[in-house]
């Protein structure tokens, strides 16, 4: 790791880290970004590990503003956490960038240091790069878990309830919206509406909150980041089993819903599309009732979207007349 | 993190997962890479966690064979934790890349997976990106130390030896030979000479197997990547001390000493350049016998370089005359 030392002869990357990041690095294990490693307290549990990278022009735009691309490179490690029942440690951070520009570090590191509080994640290190290519944001985000707890994408079995968080496809819209599609031509008279949905694409809503509920009731658990279809599939490859969805019951936003009533965009858009950031988990029919109470209390919303079922088709997704949705896409993906 | 799943309608991305990552990702914490985040054990220690990245065009070039940026990528995070005296526990990878382009991934993986398997270091996740940009490599690696003896860039004393591991300035000659610059002229008869730089260039040798001498002897250490003198500067800053560097003793390799002695380059950019990846430390005076014989254990070359001074002042480098030599440069910086 890079890492400044203030009475030293400041190179351009000391003096940046020493600006803009060691005054959000707090936590001791960070050592103030003064070494070059951190130490992570395990406290007895398993640590676990994730990491995910956003890249301009493919998980963010150019023109989307530095204190939301900070929220969203951690929000999306955050939502890897929730879904395996993690409760957030701490993160480092690998920035990648064309130059030190003040105008978008400033906004950056300070919305990124609101975030590591909020949620309670502290920045523990990193490393900052030159590269003549688009800025690049790499975080590691650590959680922990009771020893052996972490929940997985395997366990899920035939019966339990397969459950979202939040809505579906708001992300994508939102997308969809700042590049000038179809929805927001239809959108053109709905600013709140739309202003609501490229909030969902720019800053994602991680339901860290729901952890706990996930790691005491869920079987299986993942997030849903390349699309709920494709995604679903994956967690059921892994515990060898299928999945039948009641598209009438995966939970849309009042914008998204109205689109979809009206013809102007498909269910196949809402399920394949990337960057929803909620947790998809299948929880036994026995503990349905109290992982939903302890939902409540976590003010995070779940709906039951269908049912875990034996075999190994591809999960179907089937209108209110029972048909199924044919789906060409089910998820994004990079190659 | 992304992981491919067998079953799975694969995507490009998970499918070149599976191909390439999949193999090499033995360890049960992995979860061959099947799921959205690792288990890491800490087993009762500290876990000691670093990050660097590099990027085509400014740590390694595009005619780098993928193999030997394999091995950069992650020896460059396991010379921290030689440093700081952490024994490897595994890493995370993030490869940004423009394509999926097998006749590179292929040896890539291979060779990644040797580095992972020789330092005991196994691949536990990662996330894999398209990028309109340069390749890019960004590595999160752990270590584990006992509760609390992670060793500083902090706590040199004066009086204790300046020691580095191995030779410095290789590494900055060889990246200038395949640049075409005067050593390149230089050695144009010396083959081997040549090809030893470069080799130091692409492909560090870190020095992991010092790691048990560090932590039990010396009082402060880092490695040197960005310049010896530079690096030297920083670990006085953060130990509130100086130091006195008899250049004279400054191990270097013979091809290295005989430019420096026909004039062909200069002191300043043998101790400013970067990539070395040797170890640094201050070592105290009582503890230097059995720290450089379990150096001699360890088969790594030590040399005591000078000593660590009181005051506050940048480390001097002083030829045989005891006549400070005048650095206009200290270090690489990336901005």
């Amino acid at each position: 790791m890079s890492s400044p030392v203030a009475s030293a002869p400041a190179s351009g990357e000391d003096s940046l880290i020493a600006r803009y990041f060691k005054p959000i690095a707090t936590d001791p294990g960070a050592f103030n970004l003064g070494d070059d490693a951190a130490i992570l307290k395990a406290l007895g549990e398993d640590v676990v590990v994730t990491t995910d990278a956003v890249v301009e022009g493919v998980h963010f735009l150019s023109s989307d503003p530095p204190d939301t691309v900070a929220r969203k490179a951690l929000r999306v490690n955050l939502s890897d956490l929730a879904a395996k029942g993690a409760t957030p440690a701490g993160f480092v951070l690998t920035l990648a960038l064309r130059s030190a520009d003040d105008a978008w570090l400033k906004p950056f590191a300070a919305a990124l240091g609101e975030d590591a509080k909020s949620f309670g994640c502290p920045l523990l290190g990193g490393d900052t790069v030159s590269t003549p290519g688009p800025p690049m944001i790499s975080i590691t985000c650590f959680g922990r878990v009771p020893v052996s707890k972490m929940v997985h994408r395997r366990g899920a079995r035939p019966g339990d309830r397969v459950v979202v968080t939040g809505t579906i496809g708001d992300a994508t819209l939102g997308l969809d919206i700042l590049k000038g599609g179809a929805a927001a031509t239809a959108l053109a008279n709905d600013e709140a509406g739309r202003q609501a949905l490229i909030a969902r694409y720019r800053v994602p809503q991680p339901r860290n909150a729901l952890a706990r509920a996930v790691r005491d009731h869920a079987s299986a658990a993942m997030d849903v980041s390349d699309g709920l279809a494709g995604d679903l599939t994956k967690l059921c490859a892994a515990s060898g089993v299928s999945a039948a969805i009641h598209a009438p019951s995966i939970p849309l936003s009042k914008p998204v819903a109205s689109l979809l009533s009206r013809g102007i965009i498909s269910l196949e858009m809402l399920v394949s599309g990337g960057d929803d950031y909620e947790v998809l988990c299948a929880v036994p029919e026995a503990a349905f009732d109290q992982f939903s109470q302890a939902a409540r209390k976590a003010a995070v919303n779940v709906t039951a979207i269908g049912a875990i079922i034996a075999g190994n088709a591809i999960p179907s997704f089937l209108d209110a007349q029972g048909r199924e949705h044919a789906l060409k896409r089910r998820s994004f993906s990079h190659f």
